[in-house]
């Protein structure tokens, strides 16, 4: 069941890079939530590939199709079964990976697991799997909309390999993260971020980065103790999005090196409620939020797939070497930045109707 | 059920700091196992208080007792309860606890979600609640004796505060962990760390740090597509223990830094089977275990409960002042270290019986 | 979540009678077993309306379509998504519905619950939506075909109204089952069952009955201690079917009137294995196959839907009258036999994987 | 986990007839609902042995004792852990029981599943086990008592072998019921069945019976489709328990013999509400409860445990005669009525969390 995701805001994401398509069936939304096929393409057209000349050329328009649990424009309360078509497909693209495994790729470890794999495209470890996840917390956000009117969360990029924004998380807006194809918090800087990129690809080589997130509004009381942290439910998330290595809550491994007289947060009452005065805690304490932002940090290694000859070996233990060809982004941070948003969305939703049922 | 963990091998931890005890129910331990107390209380020692002079001085032996699931030393592959009774309490203690919220811990939190908690000694987000994962994962070791009996779980103490460790982690030996009470791997410069651990706790102070794991002998093919990949097993694992703010796989934070062509993995035939040159994969491959060692470090803050006068705010919201009593450790990490192991096996456990029902 | 059904073997099924289809995601299949749509097809051609002529007329051919986790003939381990589209949609026969809720169907209760509904033809109580179970149930006895050839699960049409089939379930022949278009297990029977189903019909009326189900061949061991006994999971099951009132396992309630002397299956050594010498346990004890046939019946009760006028409340809770109009099975126990026999092996297999998991 | 039930209101039973003792731990109660041993120990009371001179004489008093979860008086949301010790041991009362399976009993399945097996008492398999369930559905009444005060739970022994009470569910009392040592809802014809019972244990021998079960004030609402249908989770929880064989709502299996003109029940408006004429249905419908009582049954086949000699076979596969000492019920019916309105509890009490978290 290593498909399906949440306790009662539960979702199966399903499908491989070339096929039948990617889908996602979300079993326990709440009903009446006003609920249409272009709320989610919003959010699809943000992770597609082709959106802008630093990521894959690879068309997909990944139109999504609602199939079930809406009616005359509402959630009825029973499964949502959401479907994106397969469309720009080149298994042809990828037949020496029939003969051989990409290093830092997941071919290898599939095969060593099920003793099959679907060689085109990467099957289910494509990024592609991802759109199930990016369409079910569009649902989300349209529950949230109505139930947390005030929350919001922005993810953005904040590092691509040694390029760092300079930004408080607390005052990134949206909006400006939206106004550059990079993502970038500070717009008036994504040129320089984008020129390497682009210098990046014409090596044939890639980068990484880090995705930072906010979530602003989000009250106090959701997570729970002890396994289900709400730190240790995105870390899952998190870390569950591919090509990402590493996670960290507030501050982090930073945080690491400050004595406890430093690092502690100080609670003031602010405006009639308890408040702390820094946010190391990064918005979670003891594994439940505190009413302060969120913020977390993700680590993307540099996409694997790059145009550069490597040396590995066939499937049948022969040395071999690989250039790859396919459509591939030199830099996988754009395009995570919806995903990263998802995972958050979808932590909320589950802990929101879990915190309801056990104290609402 | 965020008290519960694990699909197939489930634990389900219970118990307060102060109260009847903290204990923990296994459900699906597979039957046959070797298993008597002094197996789990071995490992139950290394994470208690008391243990040295670098630790809280809570004088507490920490006794387990198995209730079921146990006949004539084996286990019955029926609900394994373990039991350990609290004995040191002193919740005289905790009385400014009742009033006032400490900074940086859980006190505030919980009310907020609970509308109630227990003020002694921190109630359920006591790292005594760690106690049930030492001995639920005791027994998961006695398991892998038989099933994969090369498997090796090495964590230490990589970094304290601005101190770090220069190690190599397929080098370092649990020998050499346990030889020193900061379970430093590279024992000749321990003392140095014990220095600055007591330094810091004589000025009421408190330091972080960073608790490398390293897995030797996991076989290939441990891990799911896509939820529940072992590194986001093993992110949501950490960040579950109390204290802990980041977790990184292989290269990690580091590794967004370097470019693709320096970042992947290449393959190589080796004894026979398909190894990796290099691993900042960590071990893992889109999400499943590939053979290499698996390397992952934890953040940790710096305790909370320091021995310095903080200004907070009390239940009925008004600005306070506290200066904690209590009896507390001036670092969490060498009790931190059998936390991590103690994870760790709990999420391969898991991975190996779900691996074995569906590829088995 | 209340659409998922398995731990290991799980699936989420999804869809309205009227809408874009019904489906099935299945998470966790085994890898290797080979699959293609014409499997799975010949299940849902047993199911299907329009099958004979005792069965409710509405025309669906209900093709099955693979969309994902099946590459070259096999599974790949990673989910499969199955859909079939809605073809024969009537909106406008059920236009009363908007209005009025049916007596003894779900309109009422959807409501209650959801303060919405699908009024087009049921919505997600339709019985079509049991598409997806049959569909699930069709890839596991693919696997079952590979690791346990001899299973053999056979349902049938046990009672119709106060006609009893005599036979003996240890004797009955899937093959003779099929022969005839009630699923009576005594062929030369059905005719008479027939001509009380029409006779039924023609009143506008409508039958119950019991269907019988035995699974023979399987081995001792499967089902757990002691909430997923396998009785529980099976009765869970079948309760779970649309119509159905009662479940019973071996001797079940006429067993409630015999002394314990008598209704004891005394053991014996048989075939260098032990058995039992009656079968009055139905192949479960204490939770656990015994390796006897295991069998079970189930209570369906009469179709609510009815063609003649029924007195009824109005959405708006005014009295009002119904008379259905739709195309309705007058009996549901022939379409019922599949779907049975379908719930039977998705309690299997999760019960064949859970054990090989923890005692394989 | 097999021993764990529940999805929001989680619980794990623990525990042999011999050993440390048995217990239950529940992960997920909402906070501040008062508790304290007594309120358990009532219901426990109910259940244990030794209580009247038609059960058991073995001697267990059963205390309970809460070991974590509860502060004040009041619970903490936090798992709460309750423990009851094993005292009226007799292992040697089993000798026999290692050398060979007794008919009808559970030595032989689970040491086919487990290849191990506590053979003292009946291990896990003992009804013992249901003290845990018990315990846990006393907490739940607490619950209910604040947020559904109109909920009554009320079991009682329908039928002993071929002895029938003659009552209208709607009507029986829980004072009456309780006002005789058999449960029988018609107290002054409880003398006959007492009758029965004693004559059949002085012939070394057993009975078995139905337990009907009527909750009432349960809201229109509870229930979800399509697999968790608060049918089918009853069923799952009623064949969970030990010796039961069947179960029924409603019309049941009698209501097969109806025809749909019969069998519907229609709806009317009153005291402002939609209610049904009828109850066939036994309060549920689509899987959802209506709002009318819920009515179902439960077969209990005659206790397997009888004085007589019976034949059966050795663990070295032996022909064997066995005649059971230990001190057993002739009967389990009137023990079997807490037992089953715990179950009742702990289905409601998970489907009233889950219903508040989507749709309250």
């Amino acid at each position: 069941m290593g498909n399906t995701f949440g306790t009662l805001f539960g979702i199966s994401t399903w499908g491989e890079s070339h096929g039948g398509g990617v889908g996602v069936v979300i079993d326990g939304c709440p009903p009446r939530i006003p609920l249409n096929e272009s709320m989610i393409q919003k959010d699809l057209d943000r992770r597609r590939p082709g959106q802008s000349k630093i990521v894959t050329p690879r068309q997909e328009a990944d139109r999504c199709e609602i199939l079930s649990g809406v009616f005359q424009g509402k959630t009825l309360g029973t499964p949502i079964s959401i479907w994106v078509k397969n469309q720009d497909q080149r298994p042809e693209a990828y037949t020496e990976m029939q003969e051989m495994y990409r290093p830092s790729h997941a071919d290898y470890t599939y095969q060593a697991k099920f003793g099959i794999r679907n060689w085109e495209g990467g099957g289910r470890s494509s990024a592609r799997e991802t759109i199930g996840r990016v369409a079910a917390a569009a649902v989300a956000k349209q529950l949230f909309r109505k139930v947390l009117p005030k929350l919001e969360v922005v993810a953005y990029v904040r590092q691509v390999h040694a390029l760092v924004a300079k930004v408080e998380p607390s005052a990134v807006s949206a909006t400006e993260v939206e106004s550059n194809i990079v993502r970038w918090p500070d717009a008036k800087d994504a040129e320089r971020v984008i020129r390497l990129i682009q210098r990046v690809r014409s090596k044939g080589d890639s980068v990484g980065g880090v995705v930072e997130c906010v979530l602003r509004g989000v009250p106090a009381g959701l997570g729970e103790p002890v396994f289900d942290r709400l730190e240790a439910d995105l870390a899952k998330a998190m870390l569950s999005l591919p090509a990402s290595k590493g996670f960290e809550l507030g501050s982090g491994f930073a945080g690491t090196r400050m004595l406890g007289s430093e690092h502690n947060d100080a609670f003031i009452m602010k405006g009639g409620r308890v408040r702390t005065v820094t946010n190391r805690s990064g918005g979670v304490q003891g594994g439940i939020s505190n009413g302060e932002d969120i913020v977390f940090r993700v680590a993307f290694k540099p996409v694997a797939t790059i145009a550069q000859a490597q040396s590995t070996v066939s499937v049948s233990g022969k040395k071999a070497e690989l250039k790859a060809r396919g459509r591939h982004d030199p830099c996988v941070l754009p395009r995570a930045v919806p995903m990263v948003e998802a995972m958050a969305h979808l932590v909320l939703v589950d802990h929101y109707l879990r915190h309801k049922a056990q104290n609402g």
